[in-house]
């Protein structure tokens, strides 16, 4: 099977893309000692990227209870279920536990923390600390750390923070201040708790940029991130990674010439693409994705889907199109701007090694 | 089953909405003499909801090849794929037609014409025409009109246009005008293609707010719809139909509580509720979505999804919302920017009928 076989639109993995990231992930890591990659399937949702990203079925971060299900049965019993938990998802938690499992739950709610302990279980959690993203947890220096520990008892295994503010970086500097005072919290976090007798085992910190460019991890047990394995047409400008690092592209065809307004149409719309616009924010706006030519490569200078429909992209450029090779039909990829926004529409990967042949399809579980 | 018992992010199907939505568009169709109504399934992706919209297997429009496959499936051989065609799927839908089916396919390049020719088939085809949408078609006064007609022979069925532009539309006076541009613009490419020997038995045009308002339909044997099934918040805003026809919701529980912010977190993120911004565009910008009660209620004033991350939506309100009512767990419902984007991230619809009581399961065909 090649390129030309396949129903568009639809994911393009490139294998050597993605072992060149998780290489490139894991040395970030391994700078330091003690430390655990854990890496957040949120992005890949696939056992087959599992089996690379995470060997040996190691440690890993989900974000959902179809995630959670769906990796538990390929073996990775080790989970965090990095989203806080409602009291209605307990029981599906607990299953998975009582079958082997431990996928620990987190919450920043002292009510959730009774619901956790009043559950037949078995059930772990960590509580969630906000280190300056503020989205969800308490703050490290809170009363309510405290309360919510108390509350959890011998049920909560530590913390964990998320410094999704890092996306807001936009150099080096910036990413490891952002590390910098996530670690910081992270750390002061747990310590308020061990000067008042609770055991922390885990201490999670984590996003791909702070993964990346955190001068100190000491004191944290595990990082988390995810959006590195594919990359993406955001994290490329903020830095995480190069524009020739995106694994995953949407290969799509041709579907209408216009070449009045400098225009093509192709069968990859706001479905396939997902309507994501993070680069609106950084310094060059890619539309809906940039236009690749069909071996992945930048072929087609600036353009970009600068509209979409359903199941329609219109690419334009600023320079003229190159028409005569765009016929119907034609094989193009779109690097995308949010790629796990993107991956989420599809329920596989075709996966390429450096040609156009096609050496694998990997699945995806989507849902929740 | 109830409301209490789904797994969230949902979606929740009201079907007295739907019902309602369904007759409304059935009776303005029925206004215009002749003119059939093909309901376009790309929004609903359900044999269930066909059932309702398109009973005793009318005829229906299709976005993909997987709904083509899917619909044809369940008995609904009359359908045109109303995405401009690629020679490479060419194969699919005439298996399809070797099966029974009558699926049109439609195209704009003289190229694929003589490829839908040359195709062993059966094949039929439409010549998509733009009456000023500005996407896919070539215009009804062109020579590519008569070019494409000739080339297709007797594989031409008539031709099929969009009036897209009419979500640009924010008045019943806009939306007429755009229809009878619609209107004028298919019955002339009619003309032109009869004039020449053409048998043109398809004229077929299309868009909810257009199928609504049209004054005149006279010459147009079919009308496509299909958003007006479920609505959403930009199609109330542009008329189409009023805030409470929108039949559609996410079901999604409360994940975070923060008041120093007058803040929630709910479990519908940017896949759950997609990352579609169109209301953006429209005097009112309801963010990701408008959060309803429980009971798909406004019982929240004027609190939106203002945030989004991959599965946390971060909802906010301009007045003090009631945390008293909204624990953690705690049920609601987000109302669609899109619904089309919002039901795609899905694979199946809870109905209600008027109470919390789940009264059936419809899945949806997804994918490409």
């Amino acid at each position: 099977m090649t390129l030309d076989d396949l129903p568009t639109p639809c994911l393009v993995l490139d294998l050597g893309i993605l072992k060149r990231n998780l290489a490139h992930m894991r040395e970030a890591v391994a700078r330091h000692p003690g430390l655990t990659l854990r890496p957040h399937m949120k992005t890949a949702k696939s056992l087959d990227v599992a089996a690379l990203a995470a060997p040996d079925h190691g440690p890993i971060t989900v974000s959902t209870v179809a995630e959670a299900r769906y990796f538990m049965g390929g073996g990775y019993i080790d989970q965090i279920y990095a989203v806080g938990i409602t009291p209605a998802k307990l029981d599906a938690i607990a299953a998975l536990n009582a079958q082997g499992g431990h996928v620990k739950v987190i919450t920043d709610d002292p009510d959730v923390a009774d619901a956790i302990v009043a559950h037949p279980g078995p059930l772990r959690a960590l509580i969630e600390v906000d280190c300056g993203e503020g989205r969800g947890g308490v703050t490290p220096d809170s009363d309510a750390l405290m309360q919510i520990a108390a509350r959890l008892g011998k049920h909560c295994l530590g913390i964990m923070t998320h410094a999704g503010h890092s996306y807001a970086g936009r150099s080096q500097a910036e990413m490891e201040a952002v590390a910098e005072a996530e670690h910081a919290g992270a750390v002061r976090a747990a310590e308020r708790l061990r000067a008042a007798g609770t055991k922390v085992r885990v201490v999670s910190a984590g996003s791909s940029p702070t993964a990346l460019y955190a001068r100190s991890m000491e004191g944290i047990t595990d990082i988390r991130a995810g959006v590195y394995m594919f990359g993406d047409l955001f994290q490329a400008q903020i830095g995480t990674h190069g524009l020739d690092d995106i694994a995953v592209t949407v290969l799509s065809a041709v579907t209408g010439r216009k070449p009045d307004r400098n225009a093509v149409l192709i069968d990859a719309g706001g479905i396939a693409l997902s309507k994501d616009r993070s680069t609106q924010a950084a310094p060059r706006d890619y539309g809906f994705g940039l236009m690749l030519d069909r071996a992945g490569r930048p072929g087609y200078g600036d353009a970009i889907v600068a509209r979409t429909h359903q199941e329609h992209g219109e690419v334009r450029g600023e320079h003229p199109l190159p028409f005569e090779s765009l016929p119907i039909g034609a094989l193009v990829r779109v690097a995308p701007n949010h790629t796990c926004l993107t991956v989420a529409a599809h329920d596989r990967y075709y996966v390429v090694d450096g040609s156009e042949d096609v050496v694998a399809v990997w699945d995806r579980v989507n849902g929740w």
